[in-house]
């Protein structure tokens, strides 16, 4: 039997950070200048990106009478994780699309490592759920707590479950991101997300520019 | 400082095997029996248990416009197993109590095999969450497929995501469940959940029995 050659594996960017520090207009800024430039874009985020994984992201963020124990909320967080992979990143990443996700593993590591979750219980997990299918790039916007408390003010944002947490919480979550960036450099680029939404495009095209050269190499 | 030495670790009796065995009828009357003797006992279910857990019962039993994944299906049952262990299981059996929960870890094992789950995957999380939880015994009421069908008719069960998958998967179900009191002959038994109310309470009144008595000597 003759079988087609499968097309190469697309492209799989995660955008992280703290609440406030511009990873969503970063998104929206990327999805439209990689359309421009002629790719096919899946813009998504998490928790969440398909309905399944919505319902579960309503029961974490939405006010409840418990608080979830710390592993209870990596299960849920790896849950919805689950089904956004297997419904919508692997296939789009299957057709060659690059797809462009709001937050995901790095994201539950570094909250729930500061929430107080043990990080061997959060390596289990992120093997068994998200295993070959790390990020080719990460990046990383990362803005000190002075800058991320005037911008949420600024904004007027909805405070979730998540961000209604003490600023020490915030700050562990932060260093933890940047314990990330550091032990994967060749996946995570660190970029200062007080620079202008221009600045940030312009660094995060050329970092993708250079990986989708070698894929296409 | 001085610390009192804490209670001997209660009893936890878990109730396994398929829709309509008898499972919830022999949970109360063995509760019954229990406290007339004078013991202080919970009786608990799975999923569910604790308001938190229940929450995620919803999610996983009712009606979905989608299918959830086996794996993502096995993590929300370990999510919902984490609330119960932390909420409720543990604490009653560090106060001494004699837990009696309908359905476990072994159901998660027997129906997630049965519907394609990697046993591998199920393993981790069994690991992860339960870990050095598992039932001092688990009494298996383990039912012919001809007689679940008749009494699933005779009660007008309303069938729930589970209870409309086929016969074939229930059969796979029920298989499961035996290679796992084979596996595990000296927490399991298996009890014919043909035999009358009456007779399921006295041999599993005489399997508690033996191990209160070795736990009380």
């Amino acid at each position: 039997m003759v079988t087609e050659a499968p097309p190469g594996r697309g492209l799989f960017i995660t955008l992280e950070g703290g609440e406030g520090a511009g990873k969503s207009t970063l998104g929206k800024a990327l999805a439209g200048e990689l359309v421009d430039r002629g790719y096919e874009v899946v813009l998504t985020r998490e928790p969440g990106g398909v309905a399944a994984a919505e319902a579960i992201r309503d029961l974490l963020l939405s006010e409840q009478p418990w608080r979830w124990s710390p592993l209870t909320e990596v299960l849920l967080f790896s849950a919805a994780r689950s089904e956004h992979l297997e419904q919508l990143i692997r296939p789009a990443l299957r057709d060659g699309k690059i797809v462009i996700c709001d937050r995901f593993a790095d994201s539950t590591r570094a909250y729930q490592q500061a929430g107080g979750a043990d990080a061997s219980a959060i390596d289990a997990l992120e093997t068994l759920v998200v295993s070959a299918d790390m990020p080719d790039l990460t990046l990383l916007l990362d803005l000190p707590p002075e800058a991320r408390h005037a911008r949420l003010v600024q904004r007027g944002v909805a405070r979730d479950a998540f961000e209604t947490r003490s600023d020490d919480f915030h700050e562990r979550a932060r260093a933890a991101f940047l314990a990330i960036a550091e032990a994967n450099p060749d996946r995570v680029i660190v970029m200062n997300a007080s620079n202008s939404p221009e600045q940030l495009l312009k660094e995060s095209m050329e970092a993708i520019s250079a990986r989708l050269a070698v894929r296409a190499s």
